[in-house]
């Protein structure tokens, strides 16, 4: 039997937006890009021009309207994303969304009420649970191999912080760099966070602290399993993007190192010489990024769950809520007391 | 300045062929796959109808004598690809042509000059060459890291041997596996292999020395420059594709280690267990078949020298001709001995 | 110039006892093992005339009467540790005494009070400093390799917890255990610790729960240069004796991971398989344990301070307080809290 | 019961010699050295002095014609090996003796004759066969992990040449330095070698060709049981002692890297920094020479074979001789023309 090829239309055409959509062309060919909607309107045309994608429009919901598109990739800036994922699912459209939902829980909650009353799929762009290597970690730790889990560790830093003036409007570390790490927590654990306790400082950059933000952070977490974990985040590490992950357990560990740009290794009269991690997620997580939208689709076509839920898309916003009130107050703070704040 | 895109046809869709095709529509957008002539035409038909291709044929002369198309891929079988090459270099073709060239010294003579004559490109399908691990540990032998080259060693052993029927038609394991090899010892030392020494055995499975080849064997080299060097092979590792090279010389070694199919790490209460290296050929040199494209067209539409040249499609060869006389005679084989045979 | 030989009095002969008199015996050959204190005295004096040993004594008051003892090495029971010390100061002798000098923070001080007033040296026994992979770490760290601390990362888990009857003598997992990774920590940051934040879990073994103890552990650390670090124990780790630190700093990091009981490394048609850590202190800290005295005897001789003094004897109680008050109230404590608590 | 502690003269106390006494002394306390011949006697009888040991002679028959003497420890120069060794097996004494038993094959055999007469112990001292690493894979190998033998390496490449002046009498590299590697090859292969192919080269110092020897060389062996196998000698690695082998068959590989003289890992803006291997054979090998003769005093008092009998000590001369001739006349060399060249 072959299955009906599912059209899909991307929303925003930005960086993330773009490689999206080269990944359907080049390795998704049981999926058609039907069209792009995307402002201004010029760079996109061009950009889909090359590819043979004539439909491009400045309107989204000019493509909603169309009854042949099965779904819509969201991928504008996320201060649009709860409204385009409250029309589409009005549509009736499945929907692939960008984390994160957006910046303000009231808003995540409507946003998934409405994906809720529609019953259409939502998938949310965690895409490093779809690496290959943190994906066999959490099929190791799913397949019993340590036992009770005891104890996780989350390292994450980047090769460089971003622009100052995004910090700005990036809501902060733990919302902008560390909400990632939050959902590996919940990824690799299976279970919720419960507490957390934060430590933060400025030590890359005082310019960073000069915006309200900070560089550098050690996240404690206890959660629902009784294990406990930490997440280790810098805005900049000298030699690289550094994720690595650490799951210990009653029967034994699994842990994943870097990738290196190469496996080449020069001995010389100094010392033992290796390359650096790959540079950054572009490089490091290339290969999630094709296979999230995958599972998307498959969760589509097969009619399933997604892998990644609006409840997976939440949960990580109201983790770093409960991150920069602790680290604010210095004091542990329990979930229980954000979601209270938004009678969750 | 824009540059023109480059129309490239496509002769012989088996399953190279298609690899071929599909990295330059995902990954190489500069260059137009413009039409593909195979034999029998039904599967290839149905291929490129999926991927937008309708200019399908079985008669490659008729590609040939269109204008438009500036290069072939030659990834028909290897019988054909003398022929090919003479019609499609006297047609004014740039030529990448999957390795070998072809089957005896004469035959390769022939297709060499007649590229000459008509002056245009050539590139042999050595793809590891393009391997970003094993082109950085080049790099590095090139930038004089390691000195005066020494020693040379280059592990190469299959996951699973080929098909007994195929043996017959290998043209015996030197040709076939070791091909590639040879041709790693040329690129990895920037010298070319004066003499050799060949001892094989079959000690993997017997029906492959029923058929007339070996499935071990361990080549030395004694190179122009002076180093020495060995090739080791088998047609079954049980661990998987073992593809590994060590380049010492007098200031240290650059080496280059398998690459695991994951990261992951598990630690047991028996042992620390790592993944084994990625399966085949297709896993392990995914992108060393892509850049063996690019560099091919970069050498075209820049016209440069092609960085696997009709010589260095030639060489390996003779090495298999003088490990095969080798091995037969249980001496060491100089290659001149088997130039002067063709008269080279 | 021929140094005067040292003469030694070893003062409890248990296992850490032995241990450091063969160590002098077989690698420190210019310091002389002159006596032995044990109670009871009949297996000290056993294991001492095997070693050609013959002045055995109950009464360690009658070797610190000897004036031609220089130094003695106290490895009694933890409980005689600081009167020793008071004892062997008055008598000036200098001392070096395996860890803690007391459970007592008044104890300590009193007995650091005693080492100063007669000028003696003082070294405590936290030979994890002295391990050749965690020193070069630091060696590199204060040669700048890393620039500014930023972060500070300790793994230390046990192959198998103690006995349950031990547990109620031991002070907490936090004194008789972390105590090592406290002084670690400063250690490897040049630092003190100015807040900590500590959860422990239990999650090994009940028992230990019952025994009012707990088996796991993440302790959050602030240290007085501004970085962030964390301490990770486990009573138990399957795969054995986990020991790695790892430095993050502004210009890159160190790391040292664990040291595999051989470097044999099996691929097979499952995975590739290592071998796991050496299993306990025993073996991972076996050259740690000659290098501390090495270092004491040296501070000895050449009248230079100890590279361990009371003062870092004193810290990690301290922070181990800390973090039992931590742990209890659930909530971050300034070690200037403790200090008050003691007029320090 | 009680074994009786057996007592052990030591014959040659330079560096090596002492080497082992110190280990007696230390590690193997159930082993008595009760005395010491060296020729002169000065150096010897002051090191002895510093350690309790006051018989020390020039004459070592004497030490012969003591009855309580069990074992003798032959560390004296290469050409008083074969002498000493049947004097000491006509009194009746075991004997350790230090690798090569001689420089010539009938000397060799008259030594071993003698051996055999008397009925007493031998082991040559091949101490690398009781490197951990190594002994971990050969126990690996001989547990059937890697199921039948197919192919074996061992790349064995020092840091730094000998002394000029001592080419002149080492007998050449094959008989000073790759004899370890032949031994070597045997304990991991538990077959013989049947033919080798040997090539060298004078590439690390022009010095060393112009004293008759090479610096460089790969020798290939064909060994008794099917399995083709090649040594790789350099004297002069940049990095340091390399010291690796791999055993491939037909269920897997054992592989043995280098150990680093720590585990601290720099990473920094530019590359992983790890550190360069253990210097050279006295620390590699550290463990090896006290294993040695654990295991030969426990073949002593368990009246049990050494594990390293005479005939290992003259198979690798054997193989030498015959690389040699290989290397000179550049043909292979079957074993058995040399055996019958000696009447073997």
């Amino acid at each position: 039997m072959k299955r009906k090829q599912i059209q899909v239309a991307l929303i925003g055409a930005g960086r993330i937006g773009k490689l999206h959509g080269d990944n359907i062309l080049a390795q998704l060919t049981e999926v058609k890009l039907a069209a792009v909607a995307s402002v201004p309107i010029e760079a996109a045309t061009e950009w889909a021009a090359l590819r043979g994608i004539t439909r491009v429009t400045e309107n989204y919901q000019e493509l909603l309207e169309d009854p042949d598109i099965d779904a819509v990739l969201i991928c504008s800036s996320t201060d649009t994303h709860a409204e385009i994922i409250i029309d589409a699912a009005k549509a009736g459209k499945h929907i692939f969304c960008e984390k994160p939902i957006a910046a303000s829980v009231p808003r995540i909650v409507e946003a998934l009420n409405a994906v809720e009353e529609a019953g259409v799929k939502l998938q949310v762009g965690f895409n490093r649970r779809f690496d290959p290597h943190f994906a066999k970690a959490r099929e190791l730790v799913r397949a019993g191999k340590i036992g009770e889990l005891h104890l996780l560790h989350i390292t994450s830093r980047d090769p460089e912080p971003p622009p100052i003036e995004y910090l700005g409007v990036s809501g902060g570390m733990f919302m902008d760099m560390t909400i990632h790490d939050f959902d590996m927590a919940r990824f690799l654990s299976d279970s919720d966070v419960e507490e957390v306790y934060a430590a933060g400082a400025v030590l890359v950059d005082p310019a960073i602290g000069e915006a309200g933000d900070i560089d550098t952070a050690v996240i404690q977490m206890k959660f629902a399993n009784g294990a406990i974990g930490t997440i280790d985040n810098s805005r900049k590490a000298a030699y690289g993007y550094d994720q690595r992950i650490e799951v210990f357990g009653s029967k034994g560990k699994v842990s994943v190192d870097n990738v290196p740009e190469s496996n080449a290794v020069l001995s010389s009269s100094e010392s033992v010489i290796s390359e650096k991690p790959q540079y950054f997620f572009l490089e490091r997580y290339q290969q999630s990024f094709v296979r999230e939208l995958q599972a998307f689709f498959e969760a589509v076509s097969e009619n399933r769950p997604t892998p990644v839920t609006g409840q997976d898309g939440l949960e990580p916003v109201l983790i770093a809520l409960a991150a920069n009130l602790s680290m604010k107050e210095n004091r542990p703070v329990k979930l229980d007391e954000i979601r209270k704040l938004y009678g969750l």
